[in-house]
């Protein structure tokens, strides 16, 4: 079947040459490039699919649009406004693109807590030799993950967790099988009883009118005075004036951030100097082949509507109600 | 076969503890702790056995010793003087107590160096928010690294660096099977040969004539510019000074170091404050268990030397003539 499938401006050098790539490599597509809304206008009245942001006003043109395809792993929340969750349109990310780069960045959380790094890496800044006590690291085999959201990121964590011992237990608003190195599965609802077992909580949930402050003052209370709370997902979900209160109390051992609910986060911020923090600026993404692995997630997908197949990276707009 | 183990002094709480109960669970021991060095003439000529520190002069009188079991993991050079080394008797050490305390230490600097915590947490100390690039993470999968010293440390590294798709490469002064995760093994000659290919260098040698000062200013102009040393073994491995240099004229990536020349490494110690260094204060060891694993050990060799099976750990003297 011939299909139209729109890129919606503002467009990138990569995603100019992703759209020419596209009409060589898949049979049956054609693409169009509007430049202007103007042009988009005119384009997405019989567009079978778009790559891209939609605003509102376009999407109400849309009358044939079956696939959109986002151009972000986790778009931000403002993504999914109420008429597109309402729409027919089936709508897929680039997940999966981050796996292996921000699973890797877990762990150096994971191992960095573990051996005292976060307080022996600010002594050394201080020039200062001062070895804790011989006991005093956080022995593994010992320790429990609390994996709060369990996709393919979660579930690389969990196997990388399981190689050191680690016990690891999955929260989850949908996954109920135990992927390799889960222990157990649970869903949302369990989550404060959850909290109080748990050595590392590391969260790799979107952001969605659910997870949005999911982590707050209350729940801090209920984490063990040790243990560590490692964020990479999202910043929304985690409320940083409670997190620099909770570090500052001794309510919990430290945390991990990646994301933050401003970003950049601001020079005068708390949390820069809150004690036990390790915090890296968006950069958990970071690594190889991205651009080829967004590629191939869009030619697959094509190649896909073209068939009649099932697509791939279908999102679940009902997390967006 | 009953026969007697002198505890050699200076003594602790904990070894005092230790020889009580040694001599209630394994029989046929005759357990002596002498308290001065006086008594200790008095108690070695007919010794079988001794744990501990033993200086020439006794060592002279100690006719009938055939087992010494050395108080550490890895006892200073110092501990193998020529008279020892010549002595038939059998040495044993602690070997294996750290296997897993250590690997997850080095595993902390290899995934810290992965992804670029070297960088990121001197820029999080001056509340610095300057993301590098997408792509300038190290991509493990496609890393290599070289553990030089594939005893019970460096396999259970290896098996870990596997779990994250590392290549291991091995090299070892008597070892030649290959261990889970270790691709590779090699003799010490083929070092030089190694080294452009690492992204990784991890040493976990002991101290030895033949391992002193082992890397330094040749060897660092093997590595990549953008290979991290790694050192948990013993300090008098690697030249400081020549890493140093290396570090701030951008021969290698970096280091992560948790043993040095000199111990404490005093303030003004240049390496402090060379780019790209993470220095822990010789606590990779540190984590629970450790006196209770050190007991084992002499509880299992008290009684595989009572009834003439051979002892486990032992020390080949060789390698310190």
């Amino acid at each position: 079947m011939t299909f139209k499938l729109v890129f919606l401006p503002p467009h990138r050098d990569h995603t100019r040459v992703w759209a020419e790539r596209l009409a060589e490599t898949v049979r049956d597509v054609r693409v169009a490039v509007p430049e202007t809304l103007e042009d988009v206008r005119m384009e997405i009245a019989d567009a079978d699919a778009a790559f891209g942001t939609i605003p509102p006003e376009l999407l109400a043109l849309a009358e044939k649009l079956r696939w959109l395809q986002a151009p972000a792993a986790a778009p931000a929340a403002g993504y999914y406004y109420p008429e597109l969750v309402r729409h027919p349109v089936v709508v897929t990310n680039f997940r999966g693109i981050f796996n292996d780069h921000i699973a890797a960045h877990i762990m150096a959380f994971v191992l960095a807590f573990a051996r005292g790094m976060h307080r022996y890496i600010p002594r050394q800044m201080r020039q200062e030799w001062k070895p804790d006590e011989e006991g005093g690291m956080l022995h593994l085999p010992e320790s429990t993950a609390l994996i709060i959201g369990v996709g393919g990121i979660g579930a690389e964590t969990a196997r990388l967790c399981a190689a050191f011992g680690i016990r690891v237990i999955g929260v989850d608003v949908s996954r109920e099988d135990l992927p390799d190195g889960v222990s157990e599965m649970h869903a949302p609802e369990a989550l404060d009883g959850l909290l109080p077992g748990a050595d590392f909580v590391i969260m790799t949930i979107p952001h969605t009118p659910q997870t949005e402050g999911m982590m707050g003052a209350r729940r801090f209370t209920l984490m063990k005075p040790s243990a560590f709370l490692i964020n990479i997902g999202r910043g929304m979900t985690v409320r940083l004036h409670d997190l620099d209160a909770a570090l500052r109390g001794g309510e919990i051992g430290g945390a991990g951030l990646d994301v933050y609910e401003v970003e950049p986060l601001p020079p005068e911020h708390p949390l820069w100097t809150a004690p036990n923090v390790l915090l890296t600026p968006h950069v958990a993404g970071h690594g190889p082949y991205l651009d080829e692995r967004r590629f191939e997630i869009i030619t697959e997908n094509a190649r896909r509507f073209a068939t009649g197949q099932p697509l791939i990276n279908i999102v679940d707009k009902a997390n967006w109600f």
